[in-house]
């Protein structure tokens, strides 16, 4: 077993999580169905109460006039693009260059769908409006992720978002929302869902982040725009005969969950006060805007791993499960905060970061 | 309510339905699930144990090297295709014209890989040898379909099977099996499943047809495809956080049912048989090769409907969901035998098919 995985398992073997909504077994299963009857009748290939129910549901909520379930994110932005870049003939699109799309799928929208895209801002700050007005490439759509996970989750200001959107409507730009963790951003921008839905043209959210499900996304625009990524959801192979599976747990923990992002949020941005507060680490964002935040440890993963595993033990807190190490021998990881949080008892969260400050002066002179 | 209505409703409330595993709701996976642990961890993006023993599981079963479990087999055989394409550098390949691909999957295999199929033999008949032979065009792969589901389920002999691999080993042709049925088809064949996966460089197979699960497909090759597929399947947006409530339900279906499909095999030609026996009524095949065939009546279904209601209504004994009618005014329908056949009394059933035949018999000349 290499340090990596010792990590892993003491993390998992720690009483006290400080992030998550709890562990990916079975259990997150069998709670969504336990008082679900036996005889409700499965949605079949996209069709059936039990999908569109909840179809209209999300779309009520997002204030979209119609919604699709699909089994991923990944293929529902894909799709939303696409259906852009045909619509204005033009296979080209804008986006962050740490993107979803750009480093996580494997190149799908350009090895599947042709779409080049246009990197906007850097991998280290926001796409601002003065990098869309700058842009030379026409394009067919931009997409904005909020927050912008890659770097934190970070957020714009309200007010760039309206002048962003108002921009691409006048120019004739598509406006795509990567809204994987729109719910856990509304306390910040104090907005509903609606609200920032409004300035976009289609919205993806997700069902496994905040809000804890098995997996599993909604795309939401005009009812034609959601005709159309029918059928491209049946070209992915993403009309499922039976999506119920994942439709019954998103509704079960959006229920559960969608109304507690504001005390994620206020427990997010308590947690990063007591990491800033430590030697050597600082959070990004500083002050967090949503539920996440990263952590910067300024040592080498060597030195930084001995020492967490003395703190999990000491106190049962476990903080993260793994470490990215940068070239520079800074370590970081991420942190998103849900039900798992409340259940720690304040001193001993508090007697862990002193414990760890200590560790961390210690480790750095020796 | 309309009459396809008035039958749909009237089959699900009979007491006997003749075809399939069971109603298709919530307590599909609830059986599934109800003796599975909460504690265990689920799968990751296709990593842990619980994916991977089961592909392995799988894997063995085909007498394949490898496999990979997808969400759906529209996924799972497109990305078949564009393997063979992409490694043969050649974007044709040769398929049935009833081909799953062909008439249920919006041309994703056009649409998404830019493949172009080359029909083989027509609508009416199965693909022989000949077909291969005398194909012009030079093509990567060929699928072949087992049974021909379109048309009531029909097999090649297995000499033909054996002479189109040796063929296509010998022309540098891929041969890929959609074995969306293989499992209902080898108490025919007298083999097993390795047996006929050997001829096949690369085998998909389904585990809601005559297993009864909820979704999910297996595909199976070289691990050297299968890693490739693996890539695919990211790009398609299969590559789920959490895929275990089709595996945990595809497994435990597996397990249940798979050495049933000699006796779902018997009872289909026994229940061809009274079919055949009534007038105005032939099955296609005439007596059955798996599990399934196709119910033809030369009545329209103007005159059919009422007559099944009243079978219905007298007998308990539930036919069919719904008619399809040709132009010719011909009603057929599609029978797969599951769990269910079995509990239906034999005199009950001998008592429906007399009735069924007398009213036939009745209304054609009325």
């Amino acid at each position: 077993m290499n340090n990596q995985n010792v990590l892993l398992e003491k993390f998992k073997q720690a009483k006290y999580p400080i992030g998550g909504n709890g562990k990916r077994n079975i259990q997150t299963l069998k709670d969504a169905f336990s008082n679900v009857a036996g005889d409700i009748e499965s949605d079949v290939y996209g069709k059936g109460m039990l999908i569109e129910k909840f179809q209209e549901k999300i779309a009520d909520y997002l204030g979209m006039e119609s919604s699709v379930f699909f089994p991923s994110g990944t293929m529902a932005q894909q799709i939303a693009l696409r259906i852009w870049c045909d619509e204005k003939q033009l296979n080209k699109v804008a986006y962050h260059p740490l993107c979803h799309l750009e480093i996580h799928e494997e190149d799908g929208l350009k090895e599947l769908h042709h779409i080049q895209p246009v990197l906007l801002a850097d991998q280290t700050r926001l796409i601002e409006l003065e990098d869309v007005m700058g842009m030379e490439e026409e394009i067919a759509c931009l997409l904005l992720e909020l927050p912008q996970r890659e770097i934190g989750g970070q957020l714009p200001e309200y007010e760039t978002l309206e002048k962003i959107a108002a921009y691409c409507r006048d120019k004739g730009i598509m406006l795509h929302l990567d809204g994987a963790r729109l719910f856990e951003i509304l306390p910040y921008y104090q907005k509903t869902a609606a609200e920032v839905c409004s300035l976009f043209d289609s919205v993806y959210v997700s069902f496994y982040k905040g809000i804890g499900g098995i997996a599993g996304a909604i795309l939401a625009g005009t009812k034609e725009f959601t005709e159309k990524s029918k059928v491209w959801k049946r070209r992915h192979g993403g009309d499922l005969i039976s999506l119920y599976p994942y439709i019954i747990s998103a509704d079960y923990y959006f229920d559960k969950r969608v109304d507690k992002m504001d005390e994620y949020y206020q427990q997010a941005k308590e947690l990063a006060v007591l990491f800033n507060q430590c030697s050597h680490v600082s959070t990004l964002p500083e002050v967090p805007v949503s539920n996440m935040f990263h952590v910067h440890i300024h040592m080498t993963k060597n030195k930084l791993e001995p020492l967490l595993l003395e703190v999990y033990d000491e106190t049962g807190i476990g903080i993260t499960s793994y470490l990215n190490e940068s070239e520079k021998g800074i370590c970081s990881f991420e942190l998103s905060i849900g039900d798992q949080y409340a259940a720690i008892p304040k001193e001993l969260l508090s007697s862990a970061f002193e414990k760890l400050d200590q560790k961390l002066k210690g480790k750095a002179y020796s």
